[in-house]
């Protein structure tokens, strides 16, 4: 095994910069915490820029596979102290290992030619809980969603909890950042997709809903819903019926059950 | 109106006090918190003790139709200062309501014997996030599920934080905390449901499987699944089929999933 070179005092304080939402947003770049997220970036060959370890994960016995795995990366890792990445974490007790990911560069031209004949597209309306957006993710990536539509007003992608809760979701397939959903919608609709909104109630039966092949299903914020110029740009509204007294669904929850009974029906 | 007494320094302490698990448990009791809540417990006649308000709360003309209620239903209100009020809530930014509940006891035989002729039940072992139980109850709630089973070490059901995200679930149906599940299990069998465990992979697949109309459905710890013990208890196991790459789906989006599924089929 090669020496690993020492992250610089500057490399922390900029590296530590990224706990902060302005200045992910202004160097494009964000923070992945643990084994099992940074495992998972380079397993999907997600755009990694540096991997930061501190001495007793690079001492443990375990990881020799995974250290190796990164050497074949070609990605540069870095050695600090403990109390160096603390700093730069998220979480309270860090597994000692971090990596700083570039939020890739999505090409909407590119998603829209590369789509299947038949395809899911899920877009959220101001989706504010950092959990609900990453289990929404994680949920979307199990039922194999072509993409997804985050709202200007959506939470950060690359809030640190977000990024955590999408178990790896956020590596596996295209997720687009701070999207303006009356003009996407136009655009969607332009293209063939037909526009399913999700309401609590007064939609059609998902159940007996026949969902197009090309369906896009908007879901909204977990107080207020999808806003109503959303409602009126789209094609149909759609239900899950309650059976009991509850007078609501959880969104992540909605997001489950919606793409569990689409799956069944598409 | 009447005048409203104040409550007193013993009465606060004392209230405060279930702030913590081990008081809460010796005296059965817990907290409410927020106007929602407190007013779906009121709607479902559940069983609250005393009810507590700041003077902003009652002040405001907003809520002279809930406080109407309060003194319809005959439950003690008392008033108290927004600080003394602050030290019972768990809540950074309180409502200015709060509510003492009784922990409510449930009969198990009471239980079996009101069940109709298709029943879901849903068993859960050793759910530890907080958040995760109270989302699983609001979908439970949701899809009008009979009875939910809680193993002994899954997190407390009246922690304040799961209690919050039930969103009023926990006074819709019942709930049975502190279930040995093995034993339960056996019960069940002898009552002729079917008991059926959710994994990740490996089950029958749960669009082709034809859900009892007596299904207990277990599910199970968000990091290590459903006990070794339980699965060999179990009649059959099911899984959701994934369709993307995501190794695993979130505890309560699978239960949401699950149940989406069965509503369609049962």
């Amino acid at each position: 095994m090669k020496t690993i070179p020492r992250a610089s005092k500057a490399q922390i304080k900029y590296f530590g910069s990224l706990a902060q939402k302005k200045f992910r947003q202004e160097e494009r770049k964000y923070i992945l915490e643990g084994t099992r997220l940074v495992e998972e970036a380079l397993q999907s060959s997600y755009p990694l820029e540096t991997i930061l370890a501190d001495q007793s994960f690079l001492d443990k016995a375990d990881h020799r596979d995974f250290l190796q795995q990164i050497e074949n990366s070609k990605i540069p890792l870095l050695q600090l102290s403990s109390g160096e990445l603390a700093k730069i974490s998220d979480t309270v007790t860090s597994q000692g290992i971090i990596a700083i990911a570039n939020q890739p560069e999505m090409s909407g031209k590119m998603f829209w030619k590369k789509l299947p004949e038949r395809s899911i597209i899920v877009a959220l309306d101001n989706i504010s809980d950092p959990g609900n957006l990453g289990t929404i993710l994680r949920t979307c990536d199990w039922f194999g969603v072509n993409g997804v539509f985050l709202s200007t007003d959506t939470v950060e992608l690359y809030n640190p909890k977000v990024v955590r809760s999408t178990m790896g979701a956020i590596f596996h397939f295209p997720i687009f950042t701070d999207v303006e959903l009356p003009a996407f919608i136009a655009e969607a609709k332009g293209q063939g997709h037909s526009v399913i909104v999700t309401t609590l109630e007064g939609g059609k039966n998902a159940y007996e809903f026949t969902f197009p092949q090309k369906s896009i299903i908007i879901f909204g914020n977990e107080a207020h819903g999808v806003k109503d110029e959303l409602l009126h740009l789209a094609d149909v509204r759609v239900s899950i019926p309650g059976f009991g007294k509850a007078e609501s669904l959880n969104v992540s929850s909605a997001c489950a059950s919606m793409l569990a009974i689409i799956r069944k029906k598409q």
